[in-house]
């Protein structure tokens, strides 16, 4: 019998509309990769009899619970409450637990405990704390008896941050442990991350290889990724194999593509190594996508290695004083067009002093559009000391998403020509919406 | 009783760590919108005995069972044959469903239909179809018999843009009919969405108003945002008296910091707000956030009419050239001071010509930090033709919450001004990590 794990969220804002559940996914990933998978998630509200049915169905129908949230200093932070009510063991004070927490609050946002954070340092009686290295409500573990067996109920916070690094440091090695994970039961996991073709194109071309039975093969619209990914336990088709099977899926689909095999490397990482191995500095100009394509590339520490700044250049007038593009081009082929992507390119580069230049211009819409330059219409310009080029591109879909697309394209755009790689031809640069 | 409302989610994305699962919050949040709670939320694989044993679980305890996912053109899309095993109701081919998918692809794709999408036209016999306005995965409804009663099943697909607009159209009039919604069975609502303050400060000062029992009180920290949700049946707590309590409860925390009283209007919004009805211009300079404030700025239709555009100006040189700030304050002040951000808001602002100039200058980290202005520190820079100011701010925490919470404060400073609020002191500029 495989383990069998369960996830429990609490939180009103989880079923009263306000919050996106992230946090048993942080926790499917964590345990995916020592080859645990989790059985049930949950989520339930803040009240504590809603928390106690669920931890009572849970506890029928798992070995393990891990519960998030509920742990806070608020007066809707219900978690130990229950869970002493279910185990039947009195929240007890941890006077060390009250220490660290008083100490963080003065080291770490240089200011007092609020007398409300106290509770957060009551206990079940008997519990195992798991330290929360990042903030202040540390996490606990209790056995409780179940109908049939004893089932381990982990709490830990639901706060992202503290939720993640307390999962990794102490829960997994427990678990990894406690159910005996041996290589054999690890799935070995090849990945294809795509960008610039649709999903159902991609289905097509993988199912055309007819991928072997014991390989179960998934895939996830991330948008505007596509992701595929190719698992097996290695008893059933070796590593080696799947790893071919993946060389062949990949050339399927379309090398070029394919920009990532890593769940860790997404494209502004691809990006960025690729920067730093060719010395390449890059200055960008954006119009639509506002900012977008900066943030993109600054999101990695040390991108100041490569990055040297850029225009936002939303008006006509800007593109003119901040990037020399002519009036006249803006009159004759307008703000959208191959030429004044090429002049932004051009522009922005020469004023940094860089050796690429990357431009967007186009019409994320809503309004906007024309019958020549639908919304969804954009332009991206690439300059370097030998030649700037411009591409067409069209993606039918709404303002954010036509604005993210748009940054993705120009970045997928500066991979493959960094990388030998073809640049698609404009009708299919629609991707899937 | 209340009505018992469950979702099903599948996609084997969701358990083995490659996705977030969200299409839950957004079922719950337009279930909410007229008063319907969910009750269980549970996610499966793509497997198909899984589908049918998570189906037959919550058939038993649910009158609507709300299924999102597996409806697409892939392999692993079997929600449509699990539902026809469940009901023996087989899978018939739906002529309309096809041709109006095939003008899909040509209209909106410029392509002819691949042929794996065909599935997509087959449905259980006897089902009620739900048209698809946004994509080709039409959803549909079927009653299926439980033990004790019967289970409506709705399947719908897993696109968040297209289950979004299947929901509100079809399965919400549907519910309202079915469950016979009438206006007392729906809560009244108000918000609180607050920026720079900590959530146990928001959560003590609105202890200490001591909100009546009938008001279920809730908090989410949705960084860098806390949203306080206050909530009542009409008939035990009357809707002027929750508005007089949402007020009561903001001065308390601190009325200049509650930016928005509604889930429908987020910071950027009202920052759109402003800049319209004070006919206010502006450009930017950012540095550590590399274009995160232009495109929040520009997130907005519309943001044209008052985003003249910007300078993202990562290296000291790029500042110069740029925005005209002097090397002499580079070189005494550094790169991270008031006077660097007050020339970079200055400079911006008379290139381009516009009323206001906003400019953000720090230490996003990891690396750049100094005893004198550790990783967190940033300074924003504020000018119109009248005068310039800096602020200096610091927020302890990883690089993608510093860019973030610097971009926030930015935006929060302009909100702050142009309503005539006070600056929060920069010891108060921490917020939550």
């Amino acid at each position: 019998m495989p383990p069998s794990i369960s996830v429990l969220v609490t939180g009103s804002e989880l079923l009263d509309g306000r919050a996106n559940e992230t946090n048993s996914h942080l926790i499917i990933q964590a345990l995916a990769e020592c080859g645990l998978a989790v059985e049930h998630v949950l989520s339930c509200d803040d009240q504590i009899q809603n928390i106690k049915s669920s931890l009572d169905f849970l506890r029928r129908c798992s070995d393990t619970v891990i519960v998030s949230g509920g742990l806070g200093p608020t007066s809707d932070d219900l978690t130990r409450e229950a869970i002493s009510e279910i185990s039947s063991k009195e929240l007890v004070l941890n006077r060390a637990c009250l220490e660290h927490m008083e100490a963080f609050f003065m080291k770490r946002r240089g200011r007092a405990m609020d007398p409300s954070n106290q509770k957060q340092a009551l206990f079940p009686a008997g519990c195992r704390i798991i330290p929360n290295p990042a903030g202040t409500a540390a996490g606990f573990a209790i056995e409780i008896d179940a109908a049939q067996r004893r089932c381990l109920v982990i709490a830990l916070p639901g706060v992202p941050s503290e939720l993640r690094i307390m999962v990794s440091e102490s829960v997994l090695p427990a678990l990894k442990q406690k159910y005996q994970i041996a290589e054999s039961q690890v799935y070995n996991r090849r990945v294809l991350r795509i960008f610039s073709v649709p999903e159902s194109t991609v289905g097509s071309r993988l199912s055309a290889i007819k991928p072997p039975q014991q390989v179960s093969v998934s895939y996830r619209a991330h948008f505007p990724e596509i992701q595929v990914m190719l698992k097996a336990l290695p008893a059933e088709y070796p590593a080696l194999e799947l790893k071919a099977l993946s060389e062949r899926a990949r050339q399927a689909i379309g090398n070029d593509h394919v920009f990532s095999e890593s769940l860790e490397l997404d494209l502004c990482q691809v990006l960025h190594q690729i920067f730093v191995e060719q010395a390449i500095t890059i200055a960008i100009a954006e119009s639509c996508t506002g900012g977008l394509l900066g943030s993109m590339l600054t999101y990695q520490p040390g991108s100041s290695k490569y990055f040297l700044g850029g225009a936002i250049t939303y008006s006509n007038e800007s593109k003119v004083k901040s990037l020399g593009v002519t009036p006249r081009a803006l009159e004759q082929h307008g703000a959208v067009s191959f030429e004044v992507a090429r002049q932004m390119a051009q522009g922005v580069r020469q004023s940094l002093g860089a050796r690429l230049g990357l431009s967007i211009t186009g019409v994320a819409g809503p309004e906007g559009g024309s019958a020549e330059k639908p919304v969804g219409t954009f332009f991206v310009g690439l300059s370097d000391p030998h030649q700037t080029a411009a591409y067409h591109c069209f993606f039918n879909s709404s303002r954010d998403k036509v604005r993210t697309f748009a940054a993705w394209t120009a970045l997928d755009i500066v991979r493959r020509l960094s990388s030998g790689l073809p640049i698609p031809h404009p009708s299919q640069c629609r991707g899937n919406s």
